[in-house]
């Protein structure tokens, strides 16, 4: 089942872990990470697990300049039968290589990151959380090393993956977040890097998000760059809108980050028979929609919240309050459907499941 | 005259320094750099020089998820008197700090950082070179640093400087470049990071830069994002032109850099009181001027190469040659003004020269 081998070195100490049911996001890290180099020449080299520990890096590594930099964000999480699951991690992996084309780093082999995935978690195995609503968050990451000043693709790079215990992403959980429509910045345009997973991405993004935090919003509501009319994402999650019965949410467009949520709630939509739509929609349609009384749910998604409701968006000066701010049924349904799939308590119907430790869960089935 | 002490830890061990005569861009760093340390609470602190050496960064670093990071270029020259004479320091401290409003970096204290030059580059004196064509090339840069994953502001940051001894930044030199205009791919649209001097911009425009090398181009002219239609920038420049007489540049949009250099040009061109207007320019109007006979160069300015004449657009599948190829009047006139008075051979009418070392100066003044 496995060809790939990494050499593993083992931490001689463990970390003291942070309780479960009070975990925070992003904040703590398992006793290893898998780390793998690529160089000119030699290609990607050297896959290996090593004790969680600092990179060493010149000051003039390209990352820290030029920001070709790409990353991944994915889950692991226990079930009751003490399974380790992993939701979709192959979809990560082409998007990280979607990534890689579109930044000029050199593709990986998707199968080799699985792989490693599944032996980081294998040792790390007592890391995954399993509280409610608590799972194994998973960063796979690739940065450019090479020490060298001057606009150019690098010819170094170490592809990194390190995993965190996390709790629930937005401190709201799945209730509904207040959204603040944003048309002054621009996250992404057409012909730019936002269906990409790249640093720069997020880092434009953080003005408009203290904008918002401001005004009390949690979260921005990106519109497109070229006509600031069409809505395009939410914080850094996919939106979806439910408007007269039908569920919309916009199109790929080259500007929006294909989500491995988003693709899951538009097949869980298609099976349950429920009209979707993906086409482009403009904030005046949501907007009247609103208005008339048309605009049932409204959510994001993404694999940190999963399902994030919102309760209102503020656009033009004015509150649109949404399913008088509460989860709507869709929200809820989509929530309960893919934790239930993730944590194992559902029936897996679309292939989603990959099992970290396949021997055993080979042996359990007989 | 100068209220700021830095820590100083000297290197023991010395480099070998390369051969100045054959200096390429951006490869051998000195013997020290500069770092002060930002966290929330205490601000920017600790500001010293040490020896040149790796960062040690947790992977979760922010700077390698999220791209929060911006830099500067700028360059110190060595005088025939042996005197270190640096161009325009405080223009580029300034636009560090725009920068970091943009990116949610705390501001840093300008005159502190000018001060940090001065003391970073007498401890490296040595290392500024003198032959024709080179320079010490200055490298400030902030990045993010606090190991958390979710997207926000960093609360911690290094505000670091490194220096490099540098040769002509195209192997073009003043010879004319030839450039391929970019119409798919976009470096920036308005709302954007474009005015910011951030990684994510230059990531951004690696894949368009590739495109156009395969095709023998060694620099891409960027478009507006929006409409695809106007003339921003080329390659890591400002642009200008020679339209019937008057000097052309691109207006500051919000997308475009403010370059240093650009501003520079714009003050000799008045200065010489030759026509000049700052605009939109769109690539039709390129195109018309060029078919008319009218356009009669173009050049792009920077830091790195200072003028850098263009020979050669390459749009629509046509080749607009201009000025047979060759460099044209006004480029070298305003290479050899730049360089004249960068390297001290020429009067600083501006007051744009900051010399290193103040009281040197003053003495042989005397
Ligand atoms: C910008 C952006 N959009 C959407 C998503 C949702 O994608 P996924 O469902 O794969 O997590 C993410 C993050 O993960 C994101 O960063
Ligand atoms: C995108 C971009 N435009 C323009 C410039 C020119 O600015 P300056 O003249 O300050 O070097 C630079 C670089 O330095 C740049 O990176």
């Amino acid at each position: 089942m496995n060809d790939y081998q990494f050499e593993i070195n083992l931490s001689s100490t463990k970390k003291q872990k942070p309780a479960f049911d009070q975990l925070v996001f992003g904040r703590n890290f398992t006793d290893h990470m898998f780390v793998m180099d690529y160089t000119e020449g030699r290609g990607w080299h050297d896959p290996r697990i090593i004790p969680y520990q600092p990179l060493q890096l010149d000051p003039s590594a390209m990352v820290f300049h030029y920001g070709q930099s790409v990353f991944e964000g994915l889950k692991a999480y226990l079930t009751e039968d003490q399974e380790v699951l992993m939701f979709r991690p192959y979809k990560n992996m082409e998007r990280l290589n979607r990534s890689n084309n579109r930044l000029c780093i050199p593709a990986i082999d998707e199968e080799l990151a699985v792989q490693a995935l599944r032996q980081l978690i294998s040792v790390d195995h007592d890391w995954v959380p399993n509280e409610e609503g608590t799972s194994l968050y998973i960063r796979p990451f690739i940065i450019s090393t090479e020490p060298y000043l001057g606009v150019a693709a690098s010819h170094q790079y170490q592809f990194i993956i390190i995993m965190s215990p996390v709790g629930a992403y937005y401190k709201e959980g799945i209730n509904p977040v207040k959204i603040a429509v944003q048309s002054e910045y621009v996250r992404a345009v057409k012909g730019g890097t936002g269906n990409a997973k790249t640093g720069g991405n997020y880092a434009s993004s953080l003005k408009a998000q203290e904008v918002a935090e401001k005004s009390g919003y949690s979260q921005v509501l990106w519109l497109d760059g070229k006509e600031n009319k069409y809505v395009e994402e939410v914080g850094s999650m996919n939106i979806f809108f439910k408007i007269n019965g039908e569920i919309v949410t916009p199109e790929l467009n080259g500007s929006i980050l294909e989500g491995v949520t988003r693709n899951s709630v538009i097949e869980l939509i298609k099976h349950w028979e429920i009209p979707l739509s993906e086409r482009k929609v403009s904030i005046d349609e949501i907007y009247e929609a609103h208005k008339n009384g048309q605009l049932e749910e409204a959510f994001g998604t993404g694999t940190a919240a999963v399902i994030s409701p919102i309760g209102e968006f503020f656009w033009n000066d004015e509150k649109l309050v949404i399913n008088n701010g509460e989860t709507g049924e869709i929200s809820r349904k989509l929530y309960d459907t893919l934790t239930g799939i993730q944590k194992g308590k559902l029936e897996d119907k679309f292939g989603w499941i990959v099992k970290v430790d396949e021997e055993k869960a080979v042996t359990s089935a007989i």
